[in-house]
């Protein structure tokens, strides 16, 4: 039986992943005035004096709302936001298990921009923050965008910067190992979606110069065969201005990550990168190349969105901790200082005595990771003045 | 230290009253893999192909939304949607104490009919209910008519269903004590807002024919000094078409139910009441006439809806088994029969022999009940088709 007849089973037998539970006893009938009436008249007219206690006097504190549309679930793309629902519950399993932050699943039934934004804006009030899930692009940058705009708590597009935190972080132990220095490096970014662009705009926060993305049509540039999203990246980018496709980008580079599709990288695309390269093949359930191949064909350090292969590049290292730091600041929102100062945080979870080509990346399972990447996430809000506790 | 003093240093210590909890495991890599990515796939594409999986593979089978706008929070008034949520959590610890039922607290940022039902709308695939709570009429009439119409789950205004049903099961077990037919006595509801409302058309449908309802500008007729909703009421109530403020409705009236205002009825109204008075005083938290005065100008029965009085009439009795036996049987509404049967039920729970004046409902913390009140709610469900399962 295969691993997704298994977890089928699974959820046949679990009936949802999460559950709600009461935090407070409910026994006896002074209980019952405590928790509920007459005496919770009292906290709500605490918070009406002022909205900020709701963060004190209710689980908002706490609270984040985990928002999909079902437009893009996993590899599977529209499926609809009831069929994305398995995922958004294992997110909120995930979240609790790694962080303590409690993760509400909402799916949203429509596909609309503004109906999106208006259904999640107008929810808000219940929740310290919104993890947007499995959008397709371009709309959830328009939706992240407006969300971000309307709402004073923190917004975060997962598929986007949770994958850029932990593709940053891999890279940075990447090349401690290769001996390069970031701002030395040609990366190609293979994938000029959402998460592509995601990465690309993080990647350049960490100090790459010279970075290039690739989509199907080949190199991306300002001209109009390429979406505003790529043709903004452009303008940014490839700053020798090369042109071509995959693999005129691919000569004498260094770093190749791949969000595209499976198995279009080629052993000649290998062969023509620059010395111990490194490659990041995240296209799911199969990757850019298969590792073994990669590795035959001449790659240093290999890694995959997948569990059964070394070095998986697993967004869990990153939003659980992430949102746990910015509850307990109460930040009003996630920004790039805060992003990177995840990624070192995770990536500094691997020590230079541990850090080898088959282990660039902390086991999603060590407890540790939640509390570092929340403590440097605080300290990152701080410095930046979003923190407001 | 009062109650409410109390209750506020409880919620500040308690930081909120619910929590998410994973109820997967997620200790090693094949949990992971199980719960989350790859093998959440399968589970999605059930679900794609068939949306009623989603109860079977999602918590949805399980949970309810108690969405508010915060505009009518308890005797409060319009307080904001933020500062009504520490009853909503209290609702949601009592619905998982008494019921089972997974429910999570929702506050809706707008006071608009169209947005809030919309915006329950969007969200409602991820829930199996919606409980309305603490919305103002006349506005609570028009949403909750108008997701009932777009939802394709139970929607259910507690303020009114509930409390209709608990009233009706303590008039059923007062009117045992006083060996009056439902049908034969002469009852007043003071107070025609959404609560009175739904309490006379509940009380019709339990068989009471002779129903007289009171609000600030007396007994309601047909006329537009009444408003669209009190209008539709008096058509089908007052078959004697009698005229007049409270004090000449009260005259030789079996029953007294106020939901209106603190210390408005007097000593003339209860002596000019039939005998063996039955007066349900539930304005919150000074009731319309206190219970020893009551009882000291006649009134046989009094209950009110103070915990610290005999005859509680509480909501608590009949939300959680009534959503309890909705999501058991996947029911499609909570139709009047569904009302009716829990009424039923929770009167039904007093044995002839613990029944008496200052005992004429369960105990709210009596753990039967939920499981009573959804036995009783299923059945019904069944036998009007509703039900799904």
């Amino acid at each position: 039986m295969d691993i997704k007849e298994q977890s089928l089973n699974k959820h046949y037998e679990w009936n949802g992943k999460i559950e709600i539970k009461s935090a407070v006893p409910i026994n006896t009938r002074e209980d019952l005035s405590l928790a509920y009436t007459p005496g919770v008249a009292q906290p709500c007219l605490e918070i009406q004096k002022d909205i900020n206690k709701s963060y004190e006097l209710t689980r908002r504190n706490n609270l984040v709302a985990v928002v999909t549309d079902g437009t893009a679930v996993l590899g599977l793309g529209d499926i609809g936001p009831e069929a994305g629902m398995p995922v958004m519950e294992g997110k909120c399993a995930l979240f609790k298990e790694f962080a303590d932050v409690d993760a509400f699943p909402i799916c949203v039934k429509s596909k609309d921009v503004d109906e999106i934004v208006n259904t999640v804006f107008m929810i808000s009030g219940s929740f310290g923050g919104i993890n947007l899930e499995d959008i397709s692009a371009p709309r959830c940058f328009e939706i992240e965008a407006k969300l971000k705009e309307k709402c004073d708590i923190p917004v975060f597009h997962d598929d986007q910067h949770g994958t850029a935190i932990v593709v940053g972080a891999a890279l940075l132990n990447a090349l401690k190992l290769t001996g390069k220095k970031i701002d030395e490096i040609k990366l190609i970014i293979n994938g000029a979606g959402s998460a592509g662009i995601a990465i690309g705009k993080h990647l350049l926060n960490l100090g790459v110069k010279n970075l290039i993305m690739v989509d199907r049509l080949g190199i991306i540039d300002d001209t109009d065969k390429f979406n505003v999203a790529q043709r903004e990246m452009a303008k940014i980018t490839n700053p020798e201005k090369i042109s071509g496709n995959l693999s005129d980008a691919m000569i004498s580079a260094d770093v190749f990550i791949g969000v595209s599709a499976p198995n279009i990288v080629t052993k000649e695309m290998i062969e023509s990168m620059s010395e111990k390269p490194i490659v990041f093949a995240m296209a799911n359930p199969t990757p850019e190349i298969m590792p073994d191949k990669a590795k035959e064909y001449g790659a240093f350090i290999v890694g995959t969105g997948r569990s059964d292969f070394p070095n998986q590049i697993n967004n869990v290292l990153a939003f659980p901790g992430i949102f746990r730091g910015a509850l307990d600041c109460r930040a009003s929102e996630i920004n790039e200082n805060m992003k990177v100062a995840s990624t070192q945080a995770i990536a500094d979870l691997v020590k230079d005595n541990e850090l080898s080509v088959d282990f660039i990346l902390p086991d999603p399972l060590d407890k540790r990771i939640g509390q570092e990447v929340a403590k440097a996430v605080v300290k990152a809000a701080k410095e930046t003045n979003v923190a407001r506790i």
